[in-house]
């Protein structure tokens, strides 16, 4: 799994901090998650292909999260992309992309899906043989879903040695995969877990940005490999945070430390702080291993 | 008069190449003229007052011309501009921009007004005491006007050296700055241009992107200072101009040769070529001066 920090920064961009976008690859998949603007040209900077996001999922209709939505579907167009896009977010988006496209006379040649969201509740809204992935209602100013990301268990992997022991020819290796026993020719059984291992762990990513501190969201991210989730505000600007509907970095790490998630990254951070170890700092306090997200920052979890 | 390059290619976005926005300061105003995705960056990044543009002016609806203005719009917002601003473009602009306002709930706190363009024939769309600007029309694959941005004469100026031989007091020199003459006490008549000096010269400006050769709008950008004229392709890609809606550098020197323009500023380059340099040697075997721009490029004109 890796986690790609196109930008991570709250609010307006500037010329060193980008808003909020990232790209996940998970299970050889590329998951391309909010979209400010300016995405495309750091899509380009950290030299992402643009054919290979097929998915993009957006968490609230706040500018800093899709304002480069039209320009990347329009760059697309004009890259003569071939493949389908499909693009999830709170209701009202395809209107919004639709519009500029219709009134700039600018259609794509490729075939454009939108997938609206109006569920106050968890909801499965992607399915492959590989990959879930789930919203994560959250509490903001506006309507806003974070995002679980969720691999799905492998198959069972053969251990060689003990099969070739026992005879067993290739062709019942994918029915050993699959978890079945196997009725050998002269009458013994031979257990599956006598010559398979378990399927490589699956991994976990839960995106949640931006949100009130809110313990709804705890079961829904329980144990999850790696958690994203919004700090904007220190402890000491606590009571920004009800308003903005935004959450400090102490209340990040407490939402981690409570759901038992293995990693925890901070991002969305306000600029007016001297420099983001602040975030880390007080995270830390709470809950550990804190990773601070920053814009081109590469994350890798095995 | 100064003109400062935000961007100046055509197309798509990338991490060395800005789209089309240009801030024209003139007569101690600013106007911001089209506004590419990453215009707000690219002011800061040019040390450029937000607080001091008030007017912007869109040419068309195609992305690389307006996809960073509901952002900038937005930022403006959140750093609580107070001012009001006002969007000159065609028609459909308005309800592009409000609908993304509406459905992030992010209403401005200032006054935004939007002067909706939809006349097929040059208009006065902005005046005061200093200053107009008309509308150009131009030939482009979307409804597109470019801008004439014009100084009135200011007032003429008094020759103190000539008046004071003449004994005019202080309190008679606005009627002379107004051009009339003087009649004294004694009964004889000081003529205006006795003791005046003409008026500064105005200075103009016509920017014209995107269009195909069009020789309609030369009377209208006839002897301007400076025409900011679109050469998208060279002579030798001649024959995509037709379809695309742009001009060759050639053409664009063509128009400045039967405009009789003092100097042309060449951009909105398309990214196929090895360099710059190339416009500037096609459109200089047919005008002179040609200037050519590029992202960041500061021109003054006295």
């Amino acid at each position: 799994m890796k986690i790609t920090i196109l930008g991570c920064y709250s609010a307006t961009p500037r010329t060193i901090t980008n808003p909020t976008s990232q790209v996940l690859e998970l299970n050889n998949q590329m998951f391309l998650i909010d979209c400010g603007e300016g995405t495309q040209v750091q899509l380009r900077r950290h030299k992402i292909k643009f054919s290979r996001i097929d998915r993009i999922f957006i968490s609230h209709l706040h500018g800093d999260h899709f304002f480069g939505l039209i320009g990347l579907i329009s760059t697309f167009s004009l890259l003569n992309r071939q493949n389908d896009l499909h693009v999830y977010g709170p209701k009202g988006i395809k209107d919004i992309i639709l519009l500029q496209i219709k009134l700039s006379r600018s259609y794509t040649g490729y075939n454009l899906y939108f997938h609206e969201l109006e569920s106050e509740t968890s909801e499965l809204i992607y399915e492959d043989d590989k990959v879930t992935v789930t919203t994560i209602p959250l509490k903001h100013r506006v309507y806003t879903n974070g995002f679980l990301f969720r691999e799905k268990p492998g198959p069972r992997r053969i251990n060689i040695e003990a099969a070739k022991e026992r005879n067993i020819e290739v062709c019942y290796f994918n029915k050993l995969k699959q978890g079945s026993d196997l009725l050998q020719e002269d009458g013994s059984v031979v257990k599956n877990a006598e010559v398979t291992y378990d399927p490589l762990p699956v991994q976990s990513y839960a995106f949640c940005s931006d949100t009130l501190y809110n313990e709804e969201m705890i079961p829904l991210i329980k144990d999850v490999d790696v958690l994203y989730h919004e700090s904007t505000f220190l402890e000491q600007d606590v009571e920004k945070c009800i308003p903005t509907g935004h959450s400090s970095a102490k209340q990040a790490a407490q939402i981690a430390l409570k759901a038992g998630v293995k990693n925890l990254i901070l991002g969305h951070y306000s600029t007016r702080y001297p420099n983001i170890e602040l975030f880390g700092e007080e995270a830390g306090t709470v809950f550990s291993p804190v990773i601070l997200a920053d814009d081109g920052k590469v994350l890798k979890f095995n």
